[in-house]
């Protein structure tokens, strides 16, 4: 491992020039959301290719009928290592409320806390010109010191659509499959634990929505001449809401647990080590113990590795102010699953619009919106080779085992890189809970972007001796 | 009783003047509701004014704020029989939707069904100046038989804003107070049963209701990255209006069924012989049986004297089209309670409050709304003296006895005639369920029109002989 050695002191000494680019690529404002930064958006991409042409890899900016997108190759190919795509996105969130930035969102600015510790100021500092720049630093680094080969055959693709849904993203990578192809795919979005403490995401819940609106009488009815014996769409969708749980908390509609496995002891040991106790949790939303969710649980169980359901709006009836003796003609719920492990999107919504009719009384109807595919859980097995490498880099890096973390929400690329291009990913990120990504004020740390450099070095020499 | 046949005959050979009357009252659009018909209100408060001292009370038009009031006594005062407050409004509702109309609102038109009835259409045909006539027209032609002389001391009450709530009406009977006194009010308003079934409204249920916002989380949380553990008050709205009801359909509220007595057994009998079973009352609104509420009671004993908890309406979270992952800051819910005997609307509410605080998780908060008074409800004696003696005059006209309705809505006026006036009210009505009030092509059967005023005619006789 000399050879890394020499990576990371070149990563060391060319600190100062790494930041320079970073704070290059921070002052283009390419917000994807607004179309007066179309320009800029294009101008980053083109930037990042340029970047890419001279670390010495093929590089391109690709047309998607939206904004961008930045692809590049390596040239040399003659390894037998595994093959690695990585992602990121060059693209940003808007900067709204301007005034509440202490600093220009466009002019990177280094302030040090009362910690000691120095961050950089700026829309994007992490999200994501800073994390992905960790990689592709480390990547120049290693390329110069192993005159101009990287560890693996690599493809670069940096999108520019990421924070408005990457609308274009799913065509791009079926029109471009062929050109896509690799071993594993890692992306640097994620955050680490804290500030110590490297992590791994390894779980992403999977999602399902419906929709529907019930309806009973045939018209809005006076509640005082018919109310008693005339079913209320009202009461009919608290029945059926609340007859979404049983009493330990758990779900109950028919079959909605099947694919749901058991979380590995030793997962569940190191996530109990983390110190996010329930009323921790519950503290960050105002709230107190006890949880909600399934008795036998930890709310980071809960949040990480157990499926839900949560009922997102609902509503019917007089909705302004003031009383209105009405009993509604009808009433709408929407709500959303989160899944875990094997569960099926599909046979959820099935489950629920069953349980929906079970509870109408006669007469009723339920309209349901049109369906939509949800997606599946995402997880990559802890002991799998590439997860091992990139922990034992990590450890190495930062002196403790990483966390392998859980995610209660989902990232769509995960999924359409398992069911376009067929392959696993491996999420790790430097970023920090107090990053404030999307608000104003965000910051990533300057260890974030120094030790990440360092450990993308270790997981490149890592990943370059596994077999997949 | 031969002095009443010769009313009854003086009714029956007044018939086509008592119609000419009428429609000229019907002529005029006194819809208060649209400041432009102002003047048209205040024109058909001095007709009924001119009316009444035609007939020989002392008439006039009071000032109010809003639209006058018409107030008439009768000056012969040496009556040893029971005082009278006779109450009916001259106001009526708009006419939209005009287009569905098929003859002018405001142009009384008879048309004769294919059932051979004739009917009278226009707004108010019914509600409430045909009904407010029979008594009137009843009353003229008792003084004409006698000499001038009414049945008993009579005084008129007629508003010209019951549909728009009457906002002045408690504030005229608290300043007119000693005018307004007597031994019983009666009021013109209500339905029969069917064509040929006579009713007295003895039983109107009271109201209160509440409103309340329940705040869970700080702020609109991610429901992927919060959904589990953090409780999201749609999901504890839903409980809390679920556990309103055990599973015999019974409020389960503190000490709700306090001062609910059981119906009497005559009564019920009554009720079951109506032919109104649950399927014909479902039916009427689109739905079919089982019936909603409480079990062991006829749909009609539930509205006309079952208490209720009716959600009137609730909601939360997003409302507008699309999916949002959210966990929504709160939710709200707006709710009345329908009461019967002697429930007291103060501690309904109380219990109700103090439901959803028991269902609130550790750290939410409950905003209820400004506490109104409500109204209790009303029930009068069916045995009572007045009751029965309209009782007997309405079977001695319709050949069968009348049905002791009940009314799930409430009538404030005649809650503000017990509270502020100390006095019973009579609800004795001569409407169908077909009158369309409120709606296009309003009508009163011409049957109505003149077996009403015969009814009263007779109900004045036995009201005369009767000790209150």
């Amino acid at each position: 491992m000399s050879r890394l050695h020499a990576v990371l002191a070149a990563i060391d000494e060319g600190l100062n020039a790494s930041m320079e680019r970073w704070f290059e690529l921070l002052r283009m404002p390419s917000i994807s959301a607004d179309p007066a930064h179309a320009e800029d958006c294009r101008r980053t991409a083109q930037w990042l290719a340029n970047l890419l042409a001279d670390m010495g890899l093929k590089a391109s900016v690709e047309e998607t009928g939206g904004h961008p997108v930045v692809l590049a190759h390596s040239v040399d190919t003659m390894h037998a290592a595994p093959r690695v795509l990585f992602y990121g996105h060059y693209d940003v969130q808007p900067v709204e409320p301007r005034e509440a930035w202490h600093s220009d969102p466009f002019k990177p600015e280094i302030r040090t806390g009362a910690d000691g510790r120095a961050r950089v100021y700026a829309r994007g500092a992490a999200d994501d010109k800073g994390q992905l720049l960790t990689f592709l630093e480390a990547l120049r680094a290693w390329m110069q010191v192993h005159e101009g080969r990287p560890p693996f055959p690599v493809t670069i693709l940096l999108e520019g659509e990421e924070e408005i849904g990457s609308p274009s993203l799913d065509a791009f990578l079926k029109a471009r499959k062929a050109d896509l192809q690799a071993d594993i795919a890692l992306v640097c979005d994620t955050n680490q634990w804290d500030a110590e403490t490297p992590a791994i995401t390894t779980r992403l819940r999977g999602i399902v929505h419906d929709e529907v609106v019930i309806k009973g009488p045939n018209a809005d009815l006076h509640s005082g001449l018919y109310g008693g014996p005339v079913p209320n769409p009202l009461h009919v969708l608290a029945r059926l809401v609340s007859a979404l749980w049983d009493e330990e908390g758990r779900v109950t509609l028919k079959g909605f647990y099947e694919g749901v496995s058991d979380l590995p002891a030793t997962l569940r040991r190191q996530w109990a080590k983390l110190g996010m106790d329930d009323a921790r949790l519950l503290a960050e939303v105002g709230l107190k113990p006890p949880a909600a969710g399934e008795k036998g649980y930890t709310a980071l169980e809960k949040i990480w590795a157990r499926p839900t359901a949560e009922v997102n709006g609902m509503g019917g009836g007089h909705m302004g102010p003031g009383a209105k003796t009405v009993i509604p003609a009808e009433a709408f719920l929407k709500i959303s699953f989160r899944l875990v492990g094997r569960q099926d999107p599909q046979a959820v919504r099935e489950a629920f619009r069953e349980h929906v009719r079970q509870h109408l009384p006669a007469g009723f109807t339920a309209r349901f919106a049109e369906a939509e595919a949800g997606a599946p859980a995402i997880e990559i097995p802890e002991d799998s080779p590439p997860v091992k490498a990139a922990a034992a880099a990590l450890e190495e890096e930062w002196g403790r085992a990483p966390v392998f973390m859980g995610c209660g929400g989902s990232i769509p690329v995960v999924g359409s890189f398992r069911h376009i291009l067929g392959m696993d990913t491996l999420l790790v990120g430097f970023g920090l809970p107090d990053d404030a990504i999307h608000a104003p004020n965000e910051k990533y740390d300057l260890t974030s972007f120094h030790k990440g450099m360092r450990s993308w070095a270790r997981i490149m020499a890592r990943l370059a001796e596994t077999t997949m």
